[in-house]
């Protein structure tokens, strides 16, 4: 089981920068009395203001079917304690059950987005799809304004990561269950 | 002085890994005789085969001329010990002088690309632009196929970032000079 989870408004124009280092995220939907969660390490932020974001997002996953239905979507970005669950939900596909129950995700949720947050991650953005179909049906390549987003207080406030406790640190997705944890800050 | 620079080759199929866990980079350009180079932590892979690319360049760059008028850059994955080169040549413009000359940074070229590789760095990946004028305008977002890809084979081979030396590690960008080092691994 995951900790409860903290979580506190991050400004629009802050946004961007819970993404700015690479990690990767959990990307969360919900359409028509179903949801689902599945991993994304190609994203990035795409503007400052208003703040938008890219990620890719496959044409065979319950999530692309999910998103295309709602306009909307989820960035949560997952802590190192939850590395095994990031790996297994970037495994699996929804259409195989509910990843929720199986990997023990709790689902937090906010009036500003249909899609749920998961809990136990350290930053949110709620985003809402830009209709760009020809990036969408050519490259799965998905832009959407970031609508509102939210941090563990104790892990991110005033537009930085502070990263207190080893076991919160975001990840960066390597390949084959392999990731890196974020490491030291460096001030050049 | 950056330390003479080791490069290898690495396969097409394997070049989405040097980016994967979203180091911030160096975009190095070249048209005309005149070239350029700039940071850019706002890119990620795109697609595994061909190996695609997605960058966000600003209007108001030198670097987006330059590209615009070749169709062709260099992705370059920078190390620890460049943290303040990359600072620096991501705060000023080329068109007020040469920012290689001014911050010690050495160019290798190879026969793929008319875009210089950036000694010191620990991967290179030459991508070439996908012509998708309505991106670009709207978004400065630049979509590129890959066509070849270098690393440094101690820090990089058969897939793998290794990172034998910690002034060599990879940066995340936060802001306002300052970043992550890569840190360490993690199998989930």
């Amino acid at each position: 089981m995951n900790a409860p989870t903290a979580l506190a408004p991050v400004s629009l124009e802050k946004a961007y920068l819970l993404l700015n280092h690479g990690p990767v995220t959990l990307v969360s939907s919900a359409a028509g009395g179903r949801r689902n969660v599945m991993a994304a390490a190609w994203t990035m932020p795409l503007d400052f203001s208003p703040p938008k974001v890219a990620v890719v997002i496959d044409r065979n996953t319950l999530t692309r079917e999910l998103i295309e239905a709602s306009g909307e979507f989820v960035l949560n970005i997952p802590a190192r304690a939850m590395a095994a669950q990031v790996l297994a939900v970037g495994s699996e596909s929804g259409r195989d059950g509910d990843k929720f129950a199986r990997h023990g995700l709790t689902c937090l949720s906010q009036p500003e987005t249909a899609a749920p947050l998961i809990g136990g991650c350290v930053g949110w953005l709620a985003c809402r799809v830009i209709p760009e179909a020809h990036n969408q049906q050519s490259y799965d390549l998905f832009l959407a304004e970031v609508v509102a987003a939210w941090a563990d207080p104790e892990m991110f406030s005033d537009g930085r990561w502070h990263f207190p406790d080893a076991s919160r640190r975001t990840l960066h997705y390597r390949a084959g269950g392999h990731f890196f944890v974020t490491g030291e800050a460096l001030a050049a």
